[in-house]
C-alpha cells in the first residue's frame, strides 16, 4: 500500500542491492525508517524486538531469514541452527513456527547447491501467497460492505469500526481486517473508519490510523472506551477486526478489548466480522476460553510512548510508583457474538460445520 | 483520606491562615501541590482549569468561592456577579449550578452584615454534608461487598473493578464508588481493586490508583480493554462505578467506557453497581440516551501526559499529524445492565418505582 503516495510492501527484496528490506515499525508513525537485513542475526533482532510484527509478516520474515542464512552456510547443520534461532525469537508466534517448519523441511530435501536459490524462491512465494490471501479476503469482505452501502442513503459512507492493527503493516500487503476497506476504496465505495487506539501498545493510533491516512481512507481515532457509545447512537455500521487464532467453533481470539466491542455490537445490532486467513483457524480447539493468553510486561500499561511537541520520541509514566499493573494481551470473543468470519476461502458462519467446510 | 499517611480532605479552610486550600489535581499523581484560593478569580481558575474536578467537589469549591468573594464585597450586586462568574467557569457542571443557586439565594435573604459569616457557614456545611452523604453510601455499599466476601473461600479477597475516579478526590472525602471500598477496609473485609486507566484523561491511572495506594488498598492498574477478559476468567466479583447523572428509570450516565464494562459484567454474571448521591438522580429524564453527551477536545485523544524517566511532566502525541479524533466524554449504561444503585438513602433497583421511593 501507499506511504507518501509511493507503493510499498512491509518486506521486500531490493532489486538494486539484492538485500531484504523492512520498515522499522517501532518508529511508526513518527518516522518511516527502512532497515536492511544483512544477516541472520539482524533478522532475528527484527523479529524479537518487533521491528516487524503481525503473524503473517513474522512468518515471511523468517522465510527470508532462511534465505539470508543459506547464503552464508547451507549445510544441514546450518538449517537446524537457523531453525532453532528463528523459532526462539518469538516463542509464542504460531505462524513463525509454521513458516520455519515448512522452509526447513523443504530445504533439507535438496542438495546443498540448490538450497540458496530455493530458499529465496520459497520466501518470495510465501510473501506473494500472503498478498494473494489478503486480496481474496478483501474481495469476499467488500461484498459485505457493499451490501451495507446499498441500503444507506446516497452519499453517506459506510462507517467501519476496527481494533488494533490488522492492516497491511501486519502482513506483507493489504492486511486482513483492512483488506476489505482497501478493496472498497478501490471499487469506489465510500467508507469511514473509526480506529480504536488499542492500549496498551496503541497499534491503532500508531499504525492503523497512519496506514489508512496514507491510503486516503477517512478515519477518526477514538479511545478504546468510545465504541459502545458510538454504536448506541447509530454511528457504526459494521465492526471489522483481525484474529490471531480462531477456533473450529468460531470463537475469535484477538487483541485485548475486541470482546468488549463485540458485546456492544451485539447489543446494538451492529454486525461484527473477523477477517482472517484460513491458516489462522485452529481446528484442534473447540473452546476459545481454553486458549492460553500471553501476559505481557506491566510497563506497557504503566507507560506510554510517543513524540513530544519538540519532536523527541519519549516514554512517559501515567501513574505513580508503587502501582502494579496486569497486562493480558488478547481476549476471546465467543462465537455467539460473531456475525461472520471473512476468510480467503469465503465468508462463513461461526459454526463448526461451516468452518469445517473451508478446511484445506 | 490519607496521603503519605496523613489525613486530608480535597478542600478545607486552613485553621492557621483562615484560607481555603485545595490540591492541584492536575499534577497528581506525580506531585502533591497544595494551592491557596486567595480570591474569587483564583477560585474560578481552579474550577475552570480543573485543579479541582468531580461534581461534588466542584459544587463545594463554588460555595467556598462565595465565602471568599463576600469577604471583599457582600453587596447584592457582588452576589449576582459571583454567581455569574462561578457558573460560567464550567458551564456543563450541573452540580456547580445547583450549589451556586442555593448559596446565592440564601445570601440574598440576609442583611449585608451577616453575609460573610453565613457564606463561610454554608460552604463548611456543604462540605460536611458531602462527607456525610458519601459515608452513608459507603455504609450501604459495604453490605454488598460483605455478602460477596461471605460466599468466598476464607482468605480470598473480593475483587472489585472500577472505572475512572469516583474517589475521595472527586468529592470532599471518601468518594462515591470508593466509599464502600474504604468502608470495607476499615471493617476488615479484604478487597482488591482492578483500576481501569480510563482514557482519554487517565483518571483511573492518575487518581484512583494513587488514592487507593495511599490508603493501603491493594489495586492493579489495567487498560480499559482488559476488564471483559478478566470477567470471562472469573477474576472480577463486582463492578462499582460512580455516575454523573442517573435517570428516574435507572439509566446510568458515567465516564465513557462504563457501558462496555456493564455489558461484560452482564455477559459473565458479575454484579454491576453504580454508587451515587440521590442528588445526582435526574427525575426529569426517563431515557438515558436522551442525555446530551459532551464532546471534548480531540487533543485529549491524540496526546497523553505523564512523567518522563528523568522526572519531567511531558505531553506526547501517540499518532501522526493529519489524524483526526473524536472524544465523547460520557456514555449511558441502560438500566437493564445495572444490578443496583447504591445511594445515601439505601440500595435500590434500577426501576422507576424503587427510584421514586428515595426521592427527597
Amino acid at each position: 500500500m501507499l506511504i507518501h503516495g509511493k507503493p510499498y510492501r512491509s518486506i521486500w527484496k531490493d532489486m538494486k542491492d539484492g538485500k531484504v528490506k523492512i520498515i522499522d515499525q517501532r518508529k511508526l508513525p513518527h518516522l518511516v525508517e527502512i532497515v536492511t537485513l544483512d544477516n541472520l542475526e539482524q533478522t532475528i533482532v527484527a523479529i524479537r524486538d518487533m521491528y516487524v510484527r503481525g503473524a503473517p509478516l513474522i512468518g515471511v520474515t523468517a522465510a527470508f531469514g532462511f534465505a539470508i542464512s543459506m547464503q552464508e552456510n547451507c549445510s544441514e547443520q546450518a538449517i537446524d541452527e537457523t531453525y532453532s534461532r528463528l523459532v526462539a525469537a518469538r516463542p509464542t508466534a504460531v505462524n513463525l513456527l509454521w513458516a520455519c517448519r515448512i522452509v526447513a523441511a523443504k530445504l533439507k530435501l535438496l542438495s546443498q547447491d540448490s538450497r540458496v536459490e530455493t530458499a529465496w524462491q520459497l520466501a518470495v512465494e510465501m510473501a506473494d501467497e500472503d498478498v494473494e490471501t489478503n486480496t481474496r479476503i478483501g474481495k469476499f469482505g467488500v461484498e459485505i460492505i457493499r451490501d451495507i452501502a446499498e441500503k444507506k442513503p446516497d452519499g453517506s459512507p459506510v462507517r467501519i469500526l476496527t481494533h488494533c492493527n490488522a492492516g497491511w503493516l501486519a502482513t506483507v500487503d493489504r492486511g486482513t481486517a483492512t483488506a476489505p476497506m482497501y478493496e472498497a476504496i478501490e471499487q469506489g465505495i465510500d467508507i469511514e473508519v473509526w480506529v480504536d487506539e488499542t492500549r496498551p501498545r496503541n497499534q491503532g493510533a500508531a499504525l492503523t490510523s497512519w496506514e489508512l491516512y496514507h491510503n486516503n481512507i477517512p478515519n477518526t481515532l477514538i479511545v478504546d472506551n468510545a465504541g459502545g457509545h458510538l454504536m448506541q447512537h447509530g454511528k457504526v455500521d459494521i465492526v471489522m477486526v483481525g484474529s490471531d487464532r480462531t477456533t473450529a467453533t468460531g470463537d475469535v481470539c484477538n487483541k485485548i478489548g475486541t470482546y468488549l466491542k463485540a458485546l456492544a455490537a451485539a447489543d446494538n445490532n451492529v454486525p461484527f466480522y473477523a477477517a482472517l486467513p484460513v491458516s489462522t483457524i485452529d481446528f484442534s480447539i473447540d473452546d476459545g476460553l481454553k486458549i492460553p493468553i500471553e501476559e505481557r510486561s506491566e510497563n506497557e500499561v504503566l507507560q506510554v510512548s510517543g513524540m513530544t511537541l519538540t519532536g523527541q520520541i519519549e516514554t512517559i509514566s501515567i501513574t505513580t510508583e508503587g502501582v502494579a499493573a496486569a497486562n493480558p494481551a488478547f481476549d476471546v470473543t465467543p462465537a455467539r457474538y460473531v456475525t461472520g468470519i471473512i476468510t480467503d476461502q469465503g465468508v462463513v458462519s461461526p459454526e463448526c460445520q461451516a468452518i469445517a467446510a473451508i478446511r484445506p
